[in-house]
């Protein structure tokens, strides 16, 4: 295992730190029990959004935290769910009075531990579940799809909805109406290596990819020849547009969101494959995301994300962001 | 060599493709000769700031065009100057009246190219030149120092001086300036693959680090055994520190830079290593930034870079940037 850290057990707290003190005029770190927070919070009489889940997929969730997205993140150990003592803590520091929802990543761990903080929680909340990835029903972690990069979009939009005044129960329907209109699959070249585990997490071969990968490395629909990435993006932008059904004529945002050894350039090139791909279906790409937003450590492949837009939805999308991963406006 | 391209000839074009649709609000393309440029260009009176360089290093240069930054980029092949008529057709494009500042890393193909543009172009124009890695004197392609992710930094600030309406005089003078109060060193634990060549450009164990690496893969000062981060940190700073002299009290901007395949976690807990041993010396880290800026390709590292800053360089920083890349104020 080659990696930039000093003891495994210190790797989390360490990274939290050197985020915090990056980011000290947007974010601030608590720990013991671990979450990150809006420097100036709680926000009066907004809806609080706090996500959370395991570590290893940075920016997600803490490079989100700030004016337009989320109120908190809670980071468990790298690919481990955080503990619902984090959201209580996180919750009680960020409610502003108008309530508190939970975006939690369809997986078996970060569902059960959301729904035991919610039940201590006394305020008023809600939970959005996310299950973007259109690769296979049930998998290592989870029952039923995965929640991957997709979140992003959802944190975003309904992060900005949060900040316009919307009430706990709009953002709560927005953000189901915006999972149902997002869909995600991804792509593995390489394996990633869980700082704990010394090794990777799965074997490749050097002429292998997986195709449906997950974004903890678990296995995807197949493990098949590197292909080139026309048919890479055909193939997930297929499997998309099974799931989402848009119809020609409609405007998505297409995201390519690289695993985290996978250079800039072939994000790009990707992102060149797949928007020829949606415009030859007479689907419009009026917006776009291109870079590292939800990774696997140091997985390298991406994934193509695709949310079905209307004029709600690019309103919000376009509105100020001030986090450290995500900012634009203002 | 496992890479999502197509055929490895057409990596660089597609690649810049989909750059440029994903930004097209920010930038376009032109191909043949091959530039960068802002989408509102020129902009009159103002002097026209234009890097350029080998491919792989990405989001360098082209992700730094836009406001408050330069005004063109020159992308070569990957590891590969660009050539005179890129640069010239650049600066048809983006000269606004108020001359031409040319931007170059210390390399020896990209110094002659930058060097035969200017002797063709008929404008005012001037050049600054950066080598900012302290790691090693003379290299595989440089006399002298290399540039490497310091060159960020000066094209932030020069950019956000030419914005406020600096003269090309003063442009190259904050530029030189700048390039000399700025040290950077870098890291490598793993080879960059180019795609044309198929294969990794330089071998290393499994337990070894190549210290003061350069950013196409030369060698550095010294291939050691991987050592905690801290410790890397330490010796990295100390090389930067004997190079700089910054005087206890000093602010200085911090700047940790991923190589490509190095995990944003790696990455912010190196900085914490970094600002720690700061702090040690006295010194104040008054600006930060961390990420992947100045890349070789799938490389995993980083580098540090160090500025010392005063009050007109921090205000400079802090001015507004809008480019695919960088991006804050406003």
């Amino acid at each position: 295992m080659k990696k930039l850290i000093n003891a495994v057990d210190d790797v989390l707290k360490e990274s939290l730190e050197g985020f915090a003190a990056a980011h000290h005029d947007l974010v601030r770190v608590s720990h013991e029990p671990t979450y990150v927070a809006r420097a100036h919070a709680p926000v009066k009489d907004k809806v609080a959004l706090i996500s959370g889940g395991g570590s290893g997929h940075e920016p997600l969730h803490g490079g989100f935290v700030g004016y337009g997205m989320l109120d908190a993140a809670c980071p468990g150990q790298v690919f481990t769910s955080p503990t619902p003592d984090q959201m209580l803590a996180a919750a009680g520091a960020v409610d502003g009075g108008a309530g508190v929802l939970f975006i939690v990543k369809n997986y078996t761990g970060d569902v059960m531990n959301f729904e035991m903080a919610a039940e201590m929680l006394t305020g008023e909340h809600a939970r959005v579940l996310t299950n973007d990835d259109v690769a296979v029903e049930d998998s290592t972690y989870t029952s039923g799809r995965r929640g991957v990069a997709g979140t992003v979009v959802v944190e975003k939009i309904v992060g900005a909805a949060a900040e316009a005044g919307a009430d706990l129960a709009a953002c709560k329907a927005l953000g189901d109406r915006l999972n149902a209109a997002t869909g995600s699959m991804g792509v593995a070249l390489t394996s990633c290596t869980v700082p704990a585990a010394g090794g990777p997490t799965f074997q490749i071969g050097d002429d292998e990819m997986e195709m449906g990968v997950g974004i903890h490395g678990e296995p995807g629909r197949k493990r098949v020849r590197l292909a080139a990435a026309d048919a890479i993006a055909e193939e997930m932008l297929g499997a998309i547009g099974h799931a989402l059904g848009p119809k020609s004529g409609e405007r998505v945002l297409l995201f390519v969101n690289g695993f985290g050894a996978t250079p800039l350039m072939e994000l790009y090139l990707m992102f060149h494959a797949a928007a020829r791909l949606c415009a030859d279906r007479g689907l419009t790409v009026a917006r776009s995301l291109v870079g590292n937003y939800t990774t696997s450590l140091d997985m390298a492949g991406c994934s193509l994300t695709v949310t079905r837009l209307d004029d709600q939805l690019i309103e919000l999308w376009d509105a100020p962001v001030h986090t450290p991963a995500l900012r634009w406006g203002r």
